[in-house]
């Protein structure tokens, strides 16, 4: 930690900060400028929330030299971190493929859909049924009866299966009938939630905030590590910025920074990401050669009859032929192209 | 709503979004360019969210005309809405000052900037007890307890008290102790929780989100009315940009600019909405020439020892000074000034 | 400055991050931790740009705490510039009015302009003559024609000019019509311009880049005041967000971060700031009490009739009964009121 | 193009829009919904610009269909724009390789660099005379002697090359020395430079601004071809956000976007796009598999000796490495795998 002084500190300010700092069971080591006094200490991370040296008189600024987050990081974790659902394991050679659509509609179209995403060669199928909606007066999900038809479609298809869950509430029934959590975007830092699924013994898969800095998804993720889950599959989904052609930026230097950050597996959802059909199959491509651990993918029975999100839903053929290039692009990232280990 | 077709779409596809905009009661334009099909609609803004038509094939773009939030429009409300937290009336010429810490840290710290913010001329406490934080290492708040500080410090001295609540339990703690409940930024598309407090009978202070557009804002303060409770008070708190000097972008034209859209009343923090103490005076006076019906400022009885916030709290005499600018401003800015009217 | 090493980088790393130092004239301090090695170093700022420690194996990252400017630092020259174009005075307690049309259209609609901006008390007439304009097919401006009118206007009315620049050709010209300069916000950054003005021996008004930091904004004025002009008005024009109901974010918060770091004036375009003529006078209001140093509006005498930039143009009665406002906030503001100062 | 009216108009103010419209030859459909009347008009784009509808009182909103680009769009040209630049061809199935050191500092650095550039595969070596910095204590670039030495390296190891032009006066010395002619990211907006590039014969390599829309860049792309010069090569480098660990958001659905609008080609940087080494070879992978027509990549002969951007640039092994997995990558993608036409 650093702690640069203001101009005009005099060298009672400096003592005040050494002072603390001591009292705190931390070293410190002055450095005089010409302009300015700047401070160096080394001390146990733990003590650094309750110092609060930036409130003294005559400290300017102090900037910390250790990243936040401990748990997730790769420093502390040097070895990629494997996560198996249910056989489909994220973090190892072969992407993981996530498919199905938006929102469970009805038992047909949840069947429809697990049977073309186990067809093309998904292992996991998606389906929401508790509906996060901007309005509300937006179709919101069928909730519990939604869970049934999916947990059905997905046993009927020898698919894993994984939806959102929005509190406490859902999460406790969708216990009952799924094999992953997913914590979407606007709750990245709904803190009770992560505690209570960091509890709760599946695996989770944790979306990146509309606009949260890799720093704070990580930090999200720490929340459910310390409370005893280490099973945290990331998920790049888009970030919001000024561009109006697409719905969020998808940010795919997300994927290689956090393999370099952190031990955890990132997977990326091209469909949030780009809002656009036509852009979701160059961004998985892209996604994979980044060296993403895997994609989910909205695919719908009938895009023309979807209650959200048809326009960035693809067809199952589409789904199909995306799949098939995805397979070979893999092998050949993770023979002899391997771009994370450049 | 107009319906923009794509340059190749034959009559067929025409053809079907007519007969599908016709299922649905609506009337059809057609509007026919040099290079392209247009079709205008009208029709109830309810069978919206069901129609669809981005999905029918040679369908480019849909655009919608009216907003889509209603019970919170100026169109549907048009004059003001005041909102009376134990006598303390948001929306009208007065504006509302809210002051007091980050969190309730304990029984005397409490007290004291309860004692401190109604010197000072505010007439309502804020103070956190349930606090969402980036890390799960850092203080989370008193809880429960906190809470009966707080009340008990708020009563002492004349004051009404608000705090923010993080989920269903804390929002059933808090009613029994708190006049106003405060949805964090962190949670204002936190959509169970909007409702919930929609149901809750008090009014609530609804914090627009890190990232959220004012549309945004608005559609999750159209959840709570669209339950029943018609006392929202808006709060602009900053948003997040580009910029490092400040901790957030403090958005003021948010605030005309929701009195225009809206009926609602709308307040500023700039306390978070900059980070910084030296910025929270001239802040809060430019919120006030703006047009906010009040501000909600973090002060600490002695921002050295702030467990959290602490360089962007004020000091007590610092308030002081404030409140009587603020004041004298808004004397001025309520008789011959009034900027909202120009 | 402060070099963090790499968790894994050895005692011959860190010895040649030290050689380079001391190479170069700086005097280094060793800081251990627990994991890492940080080095702190203190030398002269000019041998920084041609340090490159990043580049060093076994760097992690290099930490500057000196500020990157230097001659409009506040550090560096304290008391405030106050810049005087033609008898109006930035800086000072009373803020100067810029006021009149986006572009020069004719001779006619440039003196209608001038004659009202007079008359609500502008100081300054504004007008472009070189318009940089996102489509080519948009109307480009009058050139050499639109300053001579505006120049003639300008004199008849008793008021100073200022006019925007793109190129040193449109410099050489308006030099001879024009008592101060503009740079524009897609010209923030283009040295070559920069330079130019900085040699010119008249005062420039340097708008903000349309999603420049506050620091790189001050690295641009550093530009013009290093090649020997002192007179540089800062002007916050809006920034880029992902709002849409506005043209920009009017970041009113830069004018105190501005002059806390600078000793230079700040004004405040409302106009482009928002991009919508009602919101306007609220955002010219609050601007004042956040303290800036004056404003510049865009008035036109038939804004229904303008080529550009009508729907933010003010009709010369708004015009008035803003100004009106203005003064008597200021008059309050600068006397008991001052924000600044707090 | 769709005028929305107000609320309140009455049918006087739709009248006088509506012979406006008639007046400049567009035919208009009359639209009432149940609260607004909505006005549909058709007619010839070049009106478009004169028009002004939004400030006639009664409009509330304007809504273009058109995009607002032509030259450039790809309704205009339906098939791919093929640029040869010395027999590299961007547009075709091959990706083009650029590569060299952000400055050219010496003869002999740059011969290396174009030794190695050639080595790796590379047919145009980039190198920066004119270097635009934020600090004007920075190194500012060699100029014409640079060129010298440029254009010499790179015809002994039978290279292309480009450079970036800041003004008329680099751009017209540039001509004498390189192949292709660089617009930078602060320079997109420079209109004009874009017209001065459009009417020097050679083709030009634009890159994206740093918080430019899609929509704008194309427009400046416009700029250019509108004078003559149909051999722009687009360029995404990264966009401003919010993340603080890049020094950019690499936009990579700009590729795909770009050329669902467009004609032209687009090439990725992945070195200024996310200003770290090591992020360098997964996002060139990524950008080859989501459609881009070629790369451009910063690479210096000794990295630690660079006088700019030395942390993001490539040691030439690096390049080697990556330009070898590139090929491969490539000739899967264009073989079986290709993502754009999916």
């Amino acid at each position: 930690m650093v702690i640069v002084m203001d101009v005009n500190a005099g060298e009672a300010e400096v003592n005040a900060v050494k002072d603390k700092l001591t009292g705190f069971g931390f070293q410190s080591y002055l450095i005089k400028g010409v302009k300015r006094i700047v401070i160096g200490a080394v001390g146990d991370r733990k003590s650094l929330k309750v110092l609060n040296l930036e409130t003294l008189p005559g400290v300017k600024e102090v900037i910390s030299i250790m990243k936040p987050f401990k748990l997730v990081s790769r420093e502390v974790h040097e070895s990629n971190t494997c996560i198996d659902v249910k056989g489909s394991v994220f973090g190892e050679s072969e992407p993981v493929l996530i498919a199905g659509p938006c929102a469970v509609e009805s038992r047909e179209q949840i069947q429809a859909a697990a049977y073309h995403a186990a067809g093309a060669g998904a292992s996991i199928l998606r389906g929401g049924a508790y509906k996060p909606r901007t309005s509300p007066y937006s179709f919101q999900g069928l909730e519990e009866k939604g869970l049934e038809y999916m947990a059905e479609a997905a046993e009927q298809n020898g698919l894993a299966a994984v939806t959102e869950v929005m509190d406490e509430h859902s999460l406790e029934i969708a216990l009952n009938y799924v094999d992953m959590l997913q914590i979407g975007t606007r709750n990245m830092q709904n803190f009770k939630l992560l505690k209570a699924v960091g509890r709760c013994g599946k695996p989770v898969l944790l979306k990146r905030g509309l606009s949260a800095t890799v720093e704070e998804w990580l930090m999200s993720a720490e929340y459910i590590l310390s409370e005893g889950n280490p099973d945290v599959v990331l998920c790049e989904r888009g970030i919001r910025s000024f561009e109006k052609y697409t719905r969020n930026t998808l940010d795919l230097s997300a994927v290689p920074l956090v393999k370099e950050l952190s031990h955890l597996p990132v997977i990326v959802d091209p469909s949030h990401g780009t809002g656009k059909r036509e852009l979701v199959s160059p961004m998985s491509m892209a996604a994979i050669a980044a060296g993403a651990d895997g994609l989910i993918i909205e695919m719908h029975p009938e895009p023309m009859e979807a209650l959200s999100d048809g326009p960035q839903s693809l067809y199952p053929e589409e789904m199909y032929t995306l799949a098939g290039k995805i397979e070979e692009l893999s092998r050949v990232i993770n023979g002899k192209l391997s771009p994370a280990v450049v």
